[in-house]
């Protein structure tokens, strides 16, 4: 049987874009077995593709194959790369989008993919012509080594500021994702932060004036009050209760959240 | 061969919710088969899911298991029940979601699915850690007894509102869904229904003080003329040609509309 | 192994109509692989469809199957075609939706699909109740001979003002389909414009008033610039680097483009 390949992307579902690339996968790889993670990433937002990547990954099997298509540089000259992390493959234009994954605790390894290319890909749709086939070669069967040359992963492109600065009592996080609820989904991965921030004696957010409530479920706010969770994302997050978060607190992709902490025990 | 399982959800397409569902699902049974009904159900909006599955459940084979995650109560004590109906397998929050299933004529038998749940499973989402392995075991073909314990049907919670009231001449119906073409789908069963307004010698529409015409396609009608026909989902619509019903009718999800009959012969 | 079934639609995803024509060809062929094109085609635009299809198809495998469901004369006495090109099968109501298909170069034949349709099919919903059985048929080798009767290519629908004209220096275009990034897909086959075109002299939009430049790659249109490029669609497009160049252009679908060449060597 043909792996288990989840595709990612900034492709939205109003054009086949998404449709050709599974087309030139299955020509591949015809028992493949295609899962979508989500295709309407913001176009060109490389760290909220990669905080999906990071969110989403522990849910699938070992063995799977994560293809991530969000290319600004689609055309030019950047890489292309395979890391190879949780038993899991990941393969992404040299971007950054890989970022969170590597931040992860985990041995990995990566490699540098090299063409030749497909005769005719075209300059600007690399997610079809050459990340589909190169999908394909996974699915059935392919090792990394023959995909490309190893690399230190110290080369490969790396997002600033997606780590969390704890100044004195002030927590700086950014807002890596607003979900479709309205939760603001954080850059403080809940088995570094949770404990700390739930054993705090206070927590404020220095923006909104606004003590934050640290809570279970969002069953656990009182009707407006801002609660700060560990979600189900591996992230923590800001929410309120059957309301929109997001809004209530002026919040977006990238916005900046300080939070003071007045330590506990 | 794993079995079919049908996934119905409010999670939308923007987040990686239902990729990450997928993944747990397929994490049991690698072998299943998977079809989305639908992921695009207005937030918390039980009925209008209930309503889609009944519409649909018909469309597909015996031993299909539907998957439906609309949850508002996600995280809180509610059950979670398995209702086993037409040969096939609902797995729904007990909050109503399977009233209009549980409407239909038919025997059914029910089952209080209990835990343990799998350990570390997030209380805010279930779908993932809850529904999407117990979805992988009916795939794999576990019975509804391994899953729970039977439980009576009239035991299981409903939502109100969902059978149409004749008082006289008046025929009181509610708007369950207004579909991507402007057309509302109501709460009328068509085999219940559809016999008796067909033979109405008048049909108007208290609200509107419009006459409305029995029609059985779309083209039946007349430019701006208001129809109601028995469409395609197996409950009766309003419909204006090539225009949005609803928008003209300045109806929505949750109206009520009210008929007046003139009995015909 | 059941074959490879490609589906396109305009039934969007808000509704459970994609997922009760998916049940209803897996009724019929349990083992078929379904891919979606896209289901977000504007509603009843047939020619965004077609060129959706005419785009994509090249992507797929040989053998593979396009059910087209865009379908604004569903119930009334428009036939249903198969036409069978590029060792591929294209399943459509015979609106002109293949025009653009049909316009491309190779051989073909076309065969009318007649009833008897399944008992109880809807007359508004023919893509669940008859396209998906046909399809399922299809999926599981049934020949085109055994689903209708042979027909010429002649007697077809097809849509008008596809076919670019070329007036002395002035070529008149079409935009066939705006993407998600704002490009503009026009009516001008890749294999048939691209070298005349890249080879003139000096470009302009009579419109604009604003000189286009030929490009290789999106990269290579300096900011603000109006790029004319092959693209990954087999047709031309416009485009403006990291804009969309709808807005930028005032066009939309269906917007004629008129392009003024003046000859190069």
């Amino acid at each position: 049987m043909a792996g288990l390949v989840v595709l990612l992307s900034d492709f939205g579902l109003t054009d086949p874009y998404l449709g050709q690339m599974k087309g030139a996968l299955l020509a591949q790889a015809p028992d493949a077995r295609l899962v979508d993670l989500c295709h309407q990433v913001e176009p060109f937002d490389i760290s909220q593709a990669g905080f999906f990547l990071a969110a989403s990954h522990g849910h699938f099997p070992a063995g799977t194959a994560f293809v991530s298509v969000v290319d600004p540089g689609v055309g030019t000259s950047r890489g292309i790369i395979l890391l190879k992390k949780f038993g899991q493959f990941f393969l992404a234009p040299d971007n950054g989008l890989l970022t969170l994954i590597m931040h992860k605790a985990g041995e990995a390894s990566a490699f540098q993919v090299a063409g030749p290319w497909p005769e005719g890909a075209s300059p600007t749709f690399h997610g079809r012509d050459i990340f589909a086939p190169l999908a394909g070669r996974l699915a059935t069967g392919a090792t990394p080594q023959s995909l490309g040359q190893g690399v230190t992963l110290e080369g490969l492109v790396r997002l600033p500021g997606l780590r969390p600065v704890l100044t004195g009592q002030v927590l700086s996080a950014v807002v890596l994702h607003v979900d479709r609820f309205g939760n603001c989904l954080l850059n403080l991965e809940t088995s570094l932060w949770a404990d700390r921030l739930a054993r705090a004696k206070s927590l404020s957010m220095a923006s909104a004036k606004n003590s934050v409530q640290w809570v279970r479920t969002y069953q656990d706010m009182g009707p407006g009050q801002i609660g700060l969770l560990a979600g189900s994302q591996g992230y923590l997050e800001l929410a309120v209760r059957q309301a929109k978060a997001a809004e209530q607190l002026g919040l977006a992709r990238g916005s900046q959240v300080n939070f003071t902490l007045e330590a506990g025990d």
